[in-house]
């Protein structure tokens, strides 16, 4: 176990690389400011009251070297209609950021670049608190309160070690593909805990559910590995994303970083795509036979892709389970092509599957079952202990067989992955699945299901 | 559903082929007299006090017309010391059948022909009742003078009427490799019911376990499908070796009988004998791979033989089940040579095996596991979900590798059998094991297996 004096050490090397230096303070501060005064110009003009305020990790100096989001929230009074926030915030957006783009989360807001820093507008309520919500990202400038005026310099500088240490081991991130730990659940888990080194301390011993309520005032309980009460909504947990993977490997690599701390946990690169070749002699040296299910990706943001494609993998997963193909593992990955990949201990079963029928002795029922086989061709009905059994023919001897029929579309499939496979899907089975590789992102993905770290 | 008429009518004609005529009770009960008087004589120059009692189904007229065996048991006293008992036994027995044969049971008797008919004689202690016994075969006197009480000439000839029955459905006999309905077991449960097509309707009915004490002094409860506590020993279940699988083969029969009364039911013939073709065409039909273990049989009486067959068999098929190759069923049988048969879902499995760690939160174990695999050439440790995962090479990827080797001996096989397999065995995989039907009682076996009925 390293002592503090080496992690400082090391810590003291990261920060070197991760901390803004003067100069980007400085840029950040002016240009903050200088779209500030923009906004707020416009806002005058405007016939309602309304403030702008900076908030996200460039708001608190948790940002790290080289982000360069700026984000503005418009707040605007909580008894406007819905209509007249949406199309105040686009005008300003309009006037302050020309060359912006109209996106839309719950509602319309802006983004665009300003003095070479990304900015996001986005207009809100001005709630009295997190519990009060008229729109979801109402939360965010209570949210921003709260940790302004507990995360000081130093907090701050190890919020940005510890994110910088989400980054490294591939868990940072609350959106839906990565499920790991959003900004401000990093922040207030280093509040929580004092510091970086502390909080990787209290980690490695975590027993989840492991349960912070930092106000004291939680409502209700939560269903989830690690649970922070959001200080300003006492329903909602900030941790309610971060799924029992990325808490377990928040856990391992702390406790091989306290064992060995060292810079490469921070700045691990994504792993070298494996090639065809490659994939090829994984597959031979496995002895499984691995399937996988290809077609066009639904054309939907990462938020709404991710999940609808794992819902389809556990479907068709189970699906291949329930019929006796035995999963090993299985995994999803999409660019232009989407595709559910699983590895099958068999590929083929036999023709012939086993149905029980009921005991003997249950004479309704058993007469029922004789009946129904005694002249249908399969073998038996024949005694098994005190009941009938029957060998009939199974439905798909083969896994690809499956896969290639309308079976497909019963296994529970996410609705635009569904529509995606009705217009057409192609099927590869065994070394087949290795001209995927071909695509240098999904080397990187086989790189990681088949040379797999924590 | 049959009436009473139609049943008559078939049994009528069955008892035609299985009655005893007078020639033969004459035959039989001249030969049991001139046999017992030759005893007596023998007895007389005894220094003890002994009887001989004439036991067994043609001592109560529940013998099958054809068959020839005459029962006599030599009662001693009780008080008799046990190597006397064994002397005088085996003098009465070489004096009266001079050309008999020793033989041993739990004591030795000698078994030989006397006037066409094959000869039993057996010595035993003239105990109080059942339950005071001093060898296993005290009991048959006291079975015997229950019987010939109870069971009149009517009883007799529906006993003779449901033993045929048994015997045509293959349910007939105590013996270990059948498991079936004992002699006594039969007479006592046509007694129970009055007559055989009673038995058959409420046989249909049953619900095991089934549970009858006729002298009502039953002591303790057993684990068995059908119970019959004995009536000369308040601890004995007469129906102890029945198992539940010929319990149901009674019930389905018994319908099936009752819905269509017909004569073949009493005279099943053994199946026809597969050719290896035929067995080679099922293999393929089902899409299975059987394997088959052979060696020479051990040399001991079908007593002891089936039961060790069943007990190497249960051990190879539940360690081929925990290693992954799916049987699906399973037979042994013997000749000179004897086979444990599996059939399997999978000849071979992945090279890899998954093994899942603990939750990386119980840090003890978790570091012990992740530390023992991380550089062991294995895949991972990875994580899923909570815990840590690694996938190891499994043991034996073929079925017909694990067979071929020593684990085999791991698997609780029979003494016996163990003996045999160390000597040698040969393991057949897939179409080979068709050669076996090259043996004609094999090629019943497989027409057995694979042309199963109830």
């Amino acid at each position: 176990m390293a002592d503090s004096e080496d992690i400082s050490r090391v810590v003291e090397r990261v920060r070197e690389r991760i901390d803004p230096d003067e100069d980007e303070r400085t840029a950040l501060r002016e240009a903050a400011s200088a779209l500030t005064a923009r906004v707020e110009e416009e806002l005058a003009d405007l016939p309602v009251d309304a403030d702008a305020i900076r908030v996200g990790s460039t708001a608190r100096g948790t940002w790290l070297s080289g982000d360069r989001d700026i984000d503005l929230f418009v707040r605007f009074p909580e008894g406007l209609d819905r209509e007249s926030l949406e199309s105040y915030g686009l005008e300003i957006g309009r006037a302050v950021l020309p060359d912006g783009q109209e996106e839309y989360a719950e509602h319309p807001y802006v983004t665009g670049e300003f003095r070479g820093f990304d900015v996001d507008l986005v207009p809100c309520y001005d709630v009295e608190d997190g519990s009060s919500l008229r729109s979801a990202v109402d939360r965010t400038p209570h949210h921003n309160a709260y940790l302004r005026e507990r995360i000081d310099d130093e907090l701050a500088a190890d919020v940005r070690v510890f994110k910088r240490f989400l980054k490294g081991i591939g868990a940072y991130g609350s959106d839906l593909r990565t499920r790991g730990f959003s900004g401000y659940l990093t922040e207030l888990l280093v509040l929580e805990y004092g510091g970086f080194e502390e909080l990787l301390r209290a980690a490695a011993d975590w027993h989840p559910p492991v349960v912070f309520d930092p106000e004291d005032h939680g409502e209700r309980s939560f269903d989830h590995p690690l649970v922070v009460v959001d200080p300003t909504d006492p329903a909602r947990n900030v941790a309610a994303v971060c799924s029992a993977e990325n808490v377990a490997r928040l856990q391992h690599y702390a406790r091989a970083f306290l064992a060995g701390p060292d810079e490469s946990f921070f700045f691990s690169p994504a792993p070298d795509p494996l090639s065809p070749d490659e994939v090829r002699s994984h597959v031979e040296r496995r002895g499984t036979t691995p399937v996988a299910v290809v077609f066009d990706a639904p054309d939907i943001v990462a938020d709404q892709l991710y999940p609808q494609l794992r819902k389809s993998l556990s479907g068709v997963r189970s699906e291949l389970d329930r019929r006796g193909f035995g999963p090993l593992r299985a995994t999803t990955f999409a660019e232009d092509r989407a595709v559910l990949f699983v590895e099958l201990a068999h590929a083929t079963l036999p023709t012939i599957s086993r149905h029980e029928g009921p005991p003997v002795h249950v004479r309704n029922h058993a007469e029922g079952f004789y009946d129904a086989y005694a002249d249908s061709g399969d073998y038996g009905p024949f005694l098994d202990g005190d009941r009938y059994v029957v060998e009939r023919d199974r439905e798909y001897a083969e896994a690809s067989a499956f896969l290639e029929s309308d079976a497909i579309f019963d296994v529970g499939l996410g609705s635009r992955v569904e529509s995606k496979l009705e217009e057409s899907y192609e099927v590869l089975v065994g070394e087949a699945v290795a001209e995927l590789a071909e695509t240098e992102a999904f080397g990187v993905e086989f790189a990681r299901y088949f040379e797999p770290s924590p």
